[in-house]
């Protein structure tokens, strides 16, 4: 039973990272000892994993064993609820990684389908699905958006040399991209912008490319930007002055936003669950002294650079984040810093 | 790009064991780093990987990138080509794990998706996926199901207690059942129904059940055996006399079974590709004695019984096998002999 919850684990981790703001999750059905149907939930508004899993079996899912690596929804949502298609379907037993912490699931999926008389065994890789949808859990508590800070940096912390020339080495940049793919969203300030013109994007097939985000507040930003011209992934400008003419694959979000905490909700309105805050030193410095960070991805470069240190030595997190990894990584060292009680954080 | 294939991998192995007599194949699409589409083969008979995955894309399919782990093919089977199939979804690139070495298909697929256009890259994880198909090919270019013996005995060579007592421990046992669950079918003499009147099933929900055959040319086997009896799985009963009334899960296959030969080309033709030799010692030592086996599956027993040796001492294998695996189970010792030259049988 481990072995068909562990291949419902496998299907959640494929569709990772695209499903925002929804959480993956992944279904298997069996009956005799054979897979008669699985899936997963692909994008926000399309079908469930249990009801993709469903639809395949067909009528073999009468008697059938289900497995699902989260609680079956009981609300209507932009889809019925997945409780009414197990039951319409005839399966007979379910398994649940674990309850959704989620309020309005909560345990009324797992309730609806017991007092329907099927067996549901919860539990099942239970641990490895609570360190899966924590991050999830967590954003939806606190009303906001996970926060990663990236700092790549030399020794003695200077994260830029101005001239367009990489600190680190090349492993910690691919890793840098997979931390990208991991996140709903990238946000940079407009200093970033106007000294480095990122693309801000991927560049590669191993994941969903994440929304690009701009903190403008006074609409400095040159329509050359490459992120307001590439017509590669979506950017959204927060900006209290919009003054360029955007593309139409830019957003432009007009409102106030002299704190972190007003950028965030403005992020976590549209839907974003996740950003990675790339740079630069003044606004990640911003989200840290608003305590609105909730892990630091460091890569530290072994040079020594002219120039002044990024953080802004001001904010102490010692007292707030614990140090869950340090590893080499290339010619670079990897530290991540992890708020402290975020069971989560410590996972890749 | 890796990345995607190992899902496509593991979509293959999710299946494996269910999909005979075709090989277990799992396929991935791709765009813009988002998952669009998976699928896998359920069932011989049912959609090809290739041709769920692009049902589930619809139109995202256009212009997308397609991970499968075997070449597609291009032969009108029970389903259409699947390379007609890609080309009216109009899919971009093809990443193929590895070319399907099997006569019908071997490269015209490739071929076919190349002069159509289409980008195709063979050899993403080629190693991992040629383990996993060599069996399946193996079988074809003999034309014979690959076969395992399994023996389970003490330290000096004792297969039966004849006390329906277990010589091997827990561990041992499991790992047999594990053994069951990778072959399309099981097979014993007459005499171990006799003895021992084993069930040959699962008893988990760990894999499909394979097919149980009995050979049992004299038709002595009484109604009454488990395997005739109780309803579980499949049971091909082949004999050269019938004589019991067969159950609607038994099967009849009666011919002449003079020689391991004869047993093969009855269960080649039934659509068996692995079949695992569970006892006695006598057919075990025919098929060894005929050089139709392909893996020694050996669990040994700290113990010393009373009796005769298992397998014949006639039967030298050491020219023929090489020793692949050496490993504690619980108490007990496992060995694995695979045949010189068979570059998947050193795998799990």
């Amino acid at each position: 039973m481990n072995n068909r919850m562990h291949q419902a684990m496998q299907l959640a981790r494929m569709l990772d990272g695209q499903t925002s703001p929804n959480p993956s999750v992944g279904c298997v059905i069996t009956k005799h000892g054979k897979v008669f149907g699985f899936g997963a939930h692909r994008f926000a508004g399309g079908p469930h994993a249990e009801v993709e899993a469903l639809n395949m079996a067909g009528e073999a899912a009468r008697g059938a064993d289900l497995y699902v690596t989260l609680e079956p929804c009981n609300h209507h949502g932009k889809t019925p609820p997945c409780t009414e298609a197990i039951l319409a379907a005839g399966i007979k037993r379910v398994f649940v990684a674990t309850e959704d912490r989620h309020a309005i699931v909560a345990g009324q999926g797992i309730k609806r389908l017991r007092d329907a008389g099927l067996t549901v065994e919860v539990g099942l890789l239970e641990d490895e699905a609570v360190r899966f949808y924590t991050p999830f859990w967590q954003s939806l508590k606190r009303n906001r958006p996970n926060v990663t800070v990236k700092v790549a940096q030399s020794l003695n912390g200077i994260v830029t040399t101005g001239e367009q020339r990489f600190i680190t080495s090349l492993a910690a940049r691919e890793a840098g991209r997979e931390l990208r793919a991991t996140h709903d969203a990238i946000l940079v300030g407009s200093e970033t912008v106007l000294v480095d013109d990122p693309a801000l994007t991927l560049r590669t097939e191993a994941g969903p490319e994440p929304i690009r985000i701009v903190v403008d507040r006074r609409g400095r930003l040159p329509e050359t930007a490459q992120i307001f011209r590439d017509g590669l992934n979506t950017t959204y400008w927060l900006t209290e002055q919009p003054r360029v003419s955007a593309q139409s694959n830019v957003t432009a979000l007009v409102g106030t936003y002299a704190t972190p905490e007003q950028i965030l909700e403005t992020l976590y309105a549209q839907g974003i669950h996740s950003v990675l805050i790339e740079g630069g030193p003044t606004i990640q410095s911003a989200f840290l002294e608003a305590d609105l960070v909730d892990r630091l991805e460091v890569y530290q470069a072994p040079s020594v650079l002219k120039g002044m240190p990024g953080l802004a030595s001001a904010v102490e997190i010692e007292d707030r984040f614990d140090l869950t990894a340090v590893a080499p990584i290339g010619q670079d060292v990897h530290l991540r810093y992890a708020r402290k009680g975020d069971g989560s954080c410590s996972q890749d």
